[in-house]
């Protein structure tokens, strides 16, 4: 036989039918691909994270002890159980006082939104969702979904945030999921008690679902489920990336009632679980919670104070939501004239890390710059330094 | 309004349409679920692991140090390169000695087998796999495909393997898709050069895919690639769960010509990456694999023969194929009358984890028992001592 060569392109490539359109972002200036940028994040040991919404700010050891432990115990030669230890989705649920409900182990959050998506939307369905939004979760929805509906909430009439009048408005009768990101990634918006139950309302007498994501929770004044008022609607995403610490060992879970977390386990991905380190990793985060949990939250509210008091004395910014209830917000640049990627880039090079819009919104990308914060102050500050200097530089006269 | 009460019977709930069927297997007697029993099965220290074809023989310890620098200088605080860290994309290509390939690095290989399935398979496109077989592919492709074709191989006349000459018999004008498990689990088949050769040429002949299943092939006296042959055709599947001991870190890759792994990037499941821990010990692994390799092999050898020697003693059961080119076995146990069911569970209760037939094969679930033997040498002989008990107490006169 002939050897078929793999570099040569004068022959017709066999590639697949691109069964879905999928955003492609540019990388940075100066990388080759996204992946080559991220890999530059992550070695860059100067580098200030405030570009992906991770937290910083653990200094205790309980996390860390309980993943060497279980290394040093070779656990990881075994196969975990397939939906997660037991004591992991016990605490999880103690964690949310929520009682007789399943939770289900997922390879990050993203995974349980995956799953979701994939269980619940038939052709024909529609998904409603708002813009700015967590993109991932419309990414996911769209491979299922005959239709996802970006409701555009960055203005002041809906305070920035999905509300529930604007979901009624927006419902037809193929809407099957609503997807509430509460607090909302990136403007860190959230809910009153009373409009949680008003979504609880919705879901119930529309017989739809209600995806709750609550990844930022911790970081909220005051946080509130919808599984609470409709348990039998909602699906709610927990993950350990934030609060926690623990973006890179990517664990999550989605609880829901049982008859729910039954039906995802026919499109589950990951048939042999979720990895055994960040497992025992997140039960010694819960279990250890509220001994670090003051600190990290009150850091990260603090350093959103400090933030503020720099972008009031800019021309031209301004912070659409404040404060945040979230460990992330955006920074309007209309006012300069600056793209949002013009910014990012620019910050970059001063080895600060930040997110123009376009990472979590298809209509106002050039509009704003996402900011984390759950970061040591002292990085914050030279953020400080640096952002009003960028402001000046870049401006458009 | 009123709360929804999430633990009332009598309502209807909201569960949404079972999209796939998904094969219910029953747990061992005396669990409630298959969740409960792997968590037994992982929190059992006493346990001998001869069910999941996983790997207790590394000593040595520079896997596990390069995890815990990792969680050391707490880089998982950061999240990964969502595909992989590009040293460990090109120490897997090392492995392989291909080149000008993408790799993509998954939570293990099960989500890039997921992967490739939701990519290249439209509604019409039929897969031709076999059985006995690793069932957890077929069930992915099940949920894309227009048919899933298993294709008997649990007999001498085709040496217990899906042959060349049963794919072509099997090919239709809708074939999209063969799946080659090389070495094959659970039977421990594997190829010649000359049929790799041939199993290219149908690919290429027919344009369609071949996912190569590699997952055990460092256990195999030789291995040859499809890749190698047939690069565009061929989507590579790469594990760290068996040779490399690390089956709880939930870790793989697919490897493909750019256009193949690009298209892939489409229907990704975990958008922000892999486990940052596991991503470090893979590379330990590699880069460390020519100091274990040979211990791990021999031994995995060494403990087949010690099996043999015990079969060849007892009446009514045989090795369908010796020696195995992977970490696991088969015992038909037909000649005896006694269900692979009955033996596993039997086996179980004097510590012994092993897996009855049904978890590799629909067709021939009650005929054998699969066991795996990368395991300390003093375990197999506990094997060894048991099994012919386990025969004899429960064979049908």
């Amino acid at each position: 036989m002939t050897v078929e060569k793999n570099n040569t392109t004068d022959e017709k490539l066999t590639v697949p039918v691109q069964k879905y359109k999928k955003s492609q972002k540019l990388p940075p200036e100066g990388f080759e691909s996204t992946n080559d940028f991220f890999n530059y994040t992550f070695e860059n040991k100067n580098l200030i994270w405030m570009g992906q919404n991770t937290n910083h700010l653990h200094d205790e050891d309980d996390i860390n002890n309980a993943m060497i432990k279980s290394i040093k115990n070779k656990e990881y030669c075994k196969y975990p159980a397939p939906e997660g230890f037991p004591e992991l989705q016990e605490l999880i649920l103690k964690d949310l006082d929520l009682e007789d409900m399943s939770v289900y182990i997922s390879a990050g959050a993203t995974e349980s939104l995956h799953l979701c998506m994939h269980s619940i939307l038939e052709e024909k369905d529609n998904v409603i969702t708002c813009d700015p939004g967590y993109l991932i979760i419309g990414s996911f929805a769209e491979r299922f979904a005959h239709n996802v509906k970006y409701i555009p909430i960055y203005n002041n009439d809906c305070n920035y945030k999905l509300t529930p009048k604007l979901v009624r408005e927006n419902l037809d009768e193929n809407t099957k999921i609503i997807v509430l990101i509460d607090p909302l990634n990136p403007l860190g918006t959230s809910y009153t008690e009373e409009e949680i139950k008003e979504f609880a309302e919705i879901a119930i007498e529309n017989n739809i679902y209600l995806i709750h994501d609550i990844t930022y929770k911790d970081f909220a004044r005051e946080h509130f489920l919808v599984a609470k008022y409709a348990p039998k609607h909602t699906l709610t995403i927990f993950s350990f990336s934030k609060i926690y610490g623990m973006a890179g060992v990517r664990i999550g879970a989605v609880i829901g009632v049982e008859p729910l977390i039954s039906s995802m386990k026919n499109v589950v991905v990951n048939d042999l679980g979720v990895n055994i380190i960040a497992q025992e990793g997140a039960i010694a985060a819960l279990k250890s919670k509220r001994e670090w949990i003051g600190h990290v939250k009150n850091t990260t509210f603090e350093n959103q104070k400090i933030i503020k008091k720099m972008i009031d004395n800019v021309d031209g910014v301004f912070l659409p939501v404040y404060p945040s209830d979230a460990n992330m917000m955006v920074i309007d640049l209309t006012g300069t004239g600056i793209k949002a990627k013009d910014m990012s880039n620019y910050l970059l090079k001063k080895d600060i890390f930040t997110r123009e819009g376009n990472y979590t919104s298809k209509l106002y990308g050039d509009n704003y710059l996402r900011i984390s914060f759950s970061i040591p102050t002292e990085e914050i500050k030279v953020f400080c330094d640096e952002f009003p200097k960028a402001v000046e530089a870049l401006r458009k006269k």
